[in-house]
């Protein structure tokens, strides 16, 4: 990988902003193709919203996105290709769920309710999932009734399709734990398309069968930084792209001290990061107004680090629910060696915003009170603890991904994936199926790679 | 005003980003406070939304914002200091209303509606007024049910409260109107602070006692020429700033080519404007996920100019509105010599989302199409047609104002005016009254000028 200030090639094909795996898997299957490609990336790393930190002793553990699952071909097969490993997520023993009640501990897939909140649940569950099968994942501003779905809030919705308190205290903890937002925040339609994408909520909120099933050996960064191994100089670290010029036949493209030329790009950053490039000429109405109205998730990630994952050897999992806890989801994160101990919890939505006006003596003293509260005394004395607020970061402003305000999808979504002259758009929040995952921003690379290649063989014929 | 690439004092007490009336009024109330200014300005005009375009003979017509009315004491103040005068909007004649039946015509306030929708608009009104009353307009985040109305949208809010489709169809025309955004897009917070800081639904969509009942002699935006002319070359053009590094002690705001440090800063641009400047370090996360989910509305604004007001002698006013044309609102916009005769009429949300995929014959027929009929056949016959999308805007990208999406009050409203360090922010959506109006611009602009003054006093002292 080269550094800002190294020369770029002034005449390239194609270049790529952003060096996440949209924009890496755009980018290799260019080169791919024959393409000549530069890779524009910010930060002084690659992966975007994945990350590896450092475990003490040194061994990696995932601080961003982190968990792959069945139906994810795209970025499954990805892993497969770059010669990387999986290993399923611990899920052995029993789970703790707060939810509506107090603790309970249980197996398996659903967690104890009372039995009217369970069969609340199970009907809304029902309910949603037929919705999401309804929303056509390619174009959902078209589904039947998009309009009236996208002129509420999924909270809105929810009020309807949950009767009891602890089924609508269960979908809130879901909404947070699924987009790390409120269910006030997202347009009802953006929630049915995004768990239709997904095939179902089971399968965005199971472990094993489900989006949190496995864990990439070696930390899911090793994913990017994989991919940027194959691209080499091309991947240019340190280029926060602050203008594009562009027009029908190119663009020019100022990121620092660097000016590259090219005849397209893909801009495979999170839409609200896009809308902080300047585009000269602007962008088109529909495409500015779009972005103006995709905001981010909120969530802070916690890893805190024990000797050993003590919790096992009570006979439970690690995994836990409340909805009586910021801390509302935990799972264990221990290595696939076994030592030292992990879990990992998630300050997500509203819990976000009141965690991040803590200072961090609070903030670790509150995260840990509740892994107390689930696990016992020995919770309260960690060997480390790594976190991240992802809304601080300059070059994501949030996770896990963007999602869109009410009337945001029927009025703009067209505008989402259409490229605009020589630009083409990227990342997670663009594709069909596994949206806000690994797996969608890998479909969109994929996507935006096809798009270009074809326009390319037309502006040589 | 001097333009980009003068020297600029490199130590002001104060750069104020921004000559819309926000800026120039924070600009000049602490010029007047013995306070070295300067103003950097994008464009190369001042005035922000409000600007004049030219009528066939060289007289001033409002493209932007131009409306003044009764209660809106800090902008009637300031044209009364600034030795401006108004003149009242045409409306001698009656009206056309076409919402929910086919045409009527009528006098005064009162559209004709059957008398159903129109008993169902009035308790509407009454509900949303007085739920308006209760949102206290400097802390909306606090009011009763805060959460509950930040929770839905405003078109959810409206679907309880009104009950005909009349009724409905007249909501959905003036949120149109006022907002520039349709009922779905708001949340039911926004919409009832907003109402509320106007002091009432009445007071935002009346000619004759409400928002719209004034114009300004020579134009809206020669409040920003005067303001901008007292001081003098304090005023900087084509001055877009990128980057602003800030401390506690200080900023360095970068514009092109212009580089300028001082003190303290205020941002008087609109929200989502803001979330594109770059500020090292980082805004806080409540700070940058509010301006992520404050989009502007959408407005194209077409002045349509005849020989004369032919209108006014068939005994029209020229004020028109319509729930079945794209053109849903039009007044009588002639100027106080009355000639030649203008027409204003407004595409607003959706119907400027199509209007701007139209090309500009296209959009121009649709638009003559309406008018006449509204009018009749001699309104196919205009001398000039100027219109101005003002989500191409580059320094704009939308208007009448920004709004909050559902959730966004509640959660990171106190970020609006809350100072970041030695940044400031003003702009009508900071406002406690009269919010996305000229009035609380000139608000806003007075609020962050005692911020500062206070802030250097403490640091003097």
């Amino acid at each position: 990988m080269a550094y800002e200030g190294c020369e770029v090639d002034n005449a390239m094909d194609v270049v790529v902003i952003g060096a996440g795996i949209a924009g890496l898997v755009a980018a290799r299957a260019l080169v791919r193709g024959g393409t000549e490609v530069a890779v524009l990336e910010a930060r002084d790393r690659v992966g975007g919203r994945l990350l590896n930190g450092e475990l003490p002793g040194g061994a990696p553990i995932e601080v961003g996105g982190q968990w792959v699952g069945p139906g994810q071909d795209h970025v499954l097969a990805l892993i497969d290709e770059l010669g990387l490993r999986t290993f399923p997520t611990h899920i052995a023993g029993r789970h703790i769920a707060e939810i509506g009640v107090a603790r309970s501990e249980y197996r398996g897939r659903i967690p104890k309710l009372n039995p009217l909140a369970l069969a609340d649940v199970a009907q809304a569950q029902w309910r949603l999932d037929r919705l999401a099968r309804r929303v056509a994942a390619a174009e959902p501003w078209r589904a039947d009734h998009a309009e009236d779905l996208d002129a509420q809030t999924f909270a809105t919705w929810l009020r309807r399709a949950a009767h009891t308190a602890g089924g609508r205290s269960f979908f809130q903890l879901i909404t947070e734990a699924v987009f790390s937002a409120e269910p006030e925040d997202l347009s009802a339609l953006w929630a049915a398309f995004y768990v239709g994408a997904a095939g179902g909520l089971d399968a965005l909120i199971n472990t094993a069968g489900g989006a949190q099933q496995d864990r990439v050996v070696g930390g899911s960064q090793t994913i990017a930084l994989a991919l940027a191994e194959e691209l080499g100089d091309r991947v240019v670290l340190g280029a926060a792209v602050t203008d594009i010029e562009w027009e029908a036949s190119g663009v020019r493209i100022v990121a620092g001290g660097t000016t590259v030329r090219a005849r397209r790009a893909v801009i495979a950053v999170p839409p609200p990061l896009a809308a902080r490039i300047r585009f000269t000429p602007g962008l088109p109405g529909d495409r500015d107004q779009l972005v103006q109205r995709m905001p981010m998730g909120r969530v802070i990630k916690i890893n805190v680090v024990y000797d050993e994952p003590f919790w096992r050897r009570a006979g439970l999992s690690g995994q836990a629910n409340s909805d009586q806890r910021p801390l509302g989801t935990v799972f264990d994160n221990t290595p696939l060696e076994g030592s030292p101990g992990v879990l990992v919890g998630f300050l997500e939505g509203r819990h976000a915003d009141i965690g991040a006006r803590l200072d961090l003596a609070d903030r670790r003293a509150q995260v840990i009170d509740d892994l107390a509260g689930y696990f016992g005394p020995q919770a309260r004395h960690p060997i480390a603890y790594i976190e991240r607020d992802w809304a601080e970061e300059e070059f994501s402003r949030g996770c896990y991904g963007a999602f869109t305000t009410p009337g945001t999808l029927t009025r703009f979504g067209p505008a989402l994936r259409t490229p605009v002259g020589p630009l083409h758009w990227a990342g997670t929040e663009t594709a069909t199926r596994w949206v806000g995952y690994m797996d969608g921003a890998a479909e969109s690379g994929h996507r935006a790679a096809r798009e270009i290649a074809s326009a390319l063989v037309r502006s040589r014929a």
